[in-house]
């Protein structure tokens, strides 16, 4: 990559450990969450900075899909329940908020579905499905191309869109039934 | 007022203003609101700035008393159509995405209730009904005590409040009903 | 208030409470809160559901004054250092990421200021000042007409407005001098 | 890719054509963005639904790199003006608030950048340089495993991400340094 400079040398890092990052995910595991969004009664997302954004990108696309759909922290809510399903974003795994929520969700009987970057942490204790979005790195590359989370970060936001995929076949959504459920007034 | 510091005679003179704001509205126009969400399929509140914030504390009380409500602008939301009803606070009434929000509601067939501080203002001329909450104050003491938008939003926020209390009334719920409905995992 | 409909009792109820609460703020609390702000570094505000929404709305006069202002848990943040004052509102006192923010702001050296409806909750224990808004009522006239945390949120809503009034003049701010801080792309 | 599921041909849909779509940046593009970034005053991020995550999740490294930055629409704002770089991301180049945005910061002096997947666009009229990031694909395809702009938003996503690589190492910043900018209270 010697000729390119930072910015695409950048692009071409990110992707390519992407790539390899996806790759550990299982079937048997698309298919276990397939289910519980399936059986479950309402959604709940969250997460913690870019991880929270991460967390709202897969709400918007689930209320695209037809899911009763909420956002922890924001203004619209409801108290969680049995029978209910939450899905943690949290990179580190340790994130204070996070790990609180991942408790507090177990404690009032949902489903816990986590999307981490570390195998070994606070978080996937509590989780009934943790999916690790880890790289293995040189970290001095790492570093320079991707600094913090971002490897994560942009692991977990394709992940979830091919969650959306597997959904919408599942749920014999199309792009049309979907587009009929967008926000009209869109004023972030 | 004279031997009170600045925060006391703020205080006294908001808390007066507010009261005589909230003694113009009507008795005929809460039950046209009331008529309204007791009709409406679902709610959608909007404002910017210190605006908004008063219209999201109205749509989590929404929330609570069991209203389908979204806030226009967050990660939830839903296409606005006929027969939802929407409201928009504003207290210049010009706030440009305020008014062009309150014009596409118009155009897709909602019912608009605007509050406002401005009668002959341009969100007026798209609202079903306004709201007019204005104060008779000297320039002078007004910008000293309640700079900027202050008296309109404080008696946005308590004039919201009242609507939620007579909605509680004629929907048959409580305080322990409306709790029931609160966000347990309150991690904003 | 016999022949009022319950939407006007409860406007009267809301303001003669709020009135009784905020006479109970002293002119001491008033000086050190007002010290604090000019010794800061940067202020930071937190607060969940209703609660945070009324600290947003302080946050935006915060920065019309010319304060650095964070809210914590939005976008754009920065780190908590000693030399910092963070403001919590909380009715409750209790709600865990509101006590969770003030252990760790008080952890990471900075002041406490806590606005609150408990005076023996979990929060007030870390504050380095609480200002307890708290009113003598008959619960079934509260419930009736102000449900939840409606008289502590509109206590708060006004005690801080009457804050920044205090600021604005020992800062010799004025309205026009604010509103050239205000944010021009209002698209919330 | 016939054995492959749903979510696995998803994954791999999206990611080739996110290559695709980020071999066409050209590096005068690059350079060009990095002058106004390291020229500006303040830079101002907005973007609506989907792609308005995309440009948090942006604002969240500048303000790592120790860009002053400001997010359109949150709590705590700023008014653009003359020497800002304002920032837009949007899909469709024609969501009204998005459009309104780019037109509102033009006339406000500011210099103006959008990323978009729409090269003919009314947003990019009043860009001074728009990143057009668009796909070739087959329609059938896309709409099943990218639905609606799930290829433009994850390709913002990292072309942003390499930006913030570039502009790392022309502000010599490192890791470690963008760490300690980091919002430490994250309560999001």
């Amino acid at each position: 990559m010697n000729n390119l400079d930072t910015f695409h040398e950048s692009l071409k890092y990110i992707q390519q450990k992407t790539i390899n990052i996806l790759n550990t995910v299982t079937r048997k595991d698309i298919e276990k969450i397939n289910r519980w969004f399936f059986k479950a009664n309402r959604i709940f997302v969250y997460g913690a900075g870019r991880s929270g954004l991460v967390s709202k990108a897969f709400a918007i696309r689930l209320v695209h899909l037809g899911f009763q759909t909420f956002v922890i922290g924001e203004t619209i809510g409801a108290p969680v329940k049995k029978g209910d399903l939450v899905c943690i974003v949290s990179g580190s795994g340790e994130t204070i908020p996070a790990v609180m929520t991942a408790e507090i969700a177990k404690n009032l009987g949902a489903t816990l579905m986590v999307v981490t970057g570390k195998q070994h942490s606070r978080i996937t204790k509590f989780a009934d499905i943790a999916i690790v979005l880890a790289a293995d790195c040189t970290e001095k590359e790492r570093k320079r191309f991707a600094p913090l989370g971002t490897l994560f970060e942009a692991s977990a936001w394709i992940f979830l869109d091919g969650i959306i995929a597997e959904l919408m076949k599942n749920k014999k959504e199309t792009e049309e039934s979907m587009r009929s459920r967008h926000a009209t007034l869109e004023l972030p």
